[in-house]
């Protein structure tokens, strides 16, 4: 099943790089932001993530769940911290988050499998 | 066709049965109060599914109208008024609900199939 | 506190005839669609009401909960009825629709004190 | 690569032409407005073609942003003009438009080859 | 009626230097980007400015549509030009679209007055 | 300024206790499971309520992002955190989160102004 893990970062990576050789300026610092935006400052790079996978969750981005959850992962947060940050999601957002919610604890797995 | 029936139920079981064994309180009550919400009660079932469908609908959930649409077709509702239901879900939520439209017809027309 | 009512309806029409005063092609048919939407059909009056108006809270637009809270009025829906759909709007659209329930609260008394 | 193209139409072809087939009123009059919107008007075909494809990117329905990069292909808007476009509806819409930007430059790929 | 022109002006430019005074780099570079995005480039400032109405039309940001409307107004677009556009985004977006259909109206009738 | 926080609280508590009033058991239950959801865990209640903070903001929801600004005010979360929080809320969520980013920075001071 860790195959959706390696498919989802192929395709991201491949499709990046050509809309970042395209050159608009705009979404070149907008990526570039992106970056910045979750490095370590007043807050740690722990809970950024958690703030990223909720926002994420709520606005309902299944590729975007997935990115924060495999930082999120890399950084070290347990399984019930990230549930625990599902959970306000679900919750705030309401039951249609219920279906990205699937396919993050599928994602989970498959990024726990891995290591 | 009716493939997409089975196969979003048993995605949909198994990984609900996870996310239900991972014991996480808030989680667990909001799959619960799903059920109780769609319970007979001032209005009845028929038309609690109807407002599921067209609240599903409008915030473009996809898994979610699929399981309104299931549960609609069980209590008996037509596809007439299934149709009339979408149709105030389209105008409200505007024209990018329509490949969502796509994708509910597609399925009514499998659980048509099955029974 | 029925000023509500009032100061809605006359904000709302005096709106309604500049736009529909404009003879933007679109927008009159979109308005024009609107009223239809909302006959009696396959469904009945009430139940679309309530169908609208929980598109309506899920959505999150106050002056179209406002619409629909008065015509489930007109239409004699009661409070349970009304308070019931509001509760599925909430589950679904998660606790960010809490700050319109309280509006709707607010206006569903207005409407009540009125008649 | 340019399957996606053909699939996509063939499956919005299909599904639409049961849809309409329906004959549910309010539904076919959306979909006739549709086509009237994005007429030649106070603004030329052009313009109003990057308004829908900046709408359906910032509300982030994959469909309708395919539906509208082929139109706006066919009515010989540039890369550069589209990219333009597409980096105001990730400015607006945040970066949780990106993963729809990248299925979008995948998209106008498969366009520009099949030409 | 132009009192919501310089109100909403007021206390955009207050709270503006407020928050850039607060040196988060992320928010200010934002806001720097917001300028960059609508100047003039393969797309004319009149386009981009459509497009940022219509962005801020279909995800029901009234504080941004006015903020565009301003500047279509300022770039000497026409009533029927930002009426077609606000069409399409009432068309894409649905009828929930329309309460802010009726102040966008408002603030473009004050914006005429004013001049 | 001060004011602000007052009439919010007044007005949150006087609508939630009549909504509490109606005995409809989904909507309580709601309301029960938000205080449950944000109380300490696997993660400390200063990183939940900024989780509901972003979750609020993303959404943009100006009277659940006050509500968390205040329950992150009085848990000692200082201004640099917040608005490291809010940096993150306005990239992933875009530029039409600006206009709440302006209302929570105004609540924020008269929550500073209290004290």
């Amino acid at each position: 099943m860790s195959n959706i893990v390696e498919e989802f970062n192929a395709y991201r990576s491949k499709m990046n790089e050509k809309i970042l050789a395209d050159n608009n300026k705009i979404i070149k610092r907008i990526f570039n932001l992106d970056t910045n935006a979750f490095a370590e400052g007043a807050l740690d790079k722990r809970t950024k993530e958690l703030l990223g996978l909720v926002a994420s969750t709520v606005l309902r981005c299944d590729d975007c769940v997935r990115y924060h959850l495999e930082e999120s992962h890399k950084v070290g947060l347990t399984k019930d911290e990230v549930a625990e940050a599902l959970g306000i999601a679900t919750l705030v957002g309401g039951t249609i988050v219920i279906p990205h919610l699937r396919r993050a604890y599928e994602y989970w797995e498959a990024l726990e499998e891995i290591t």
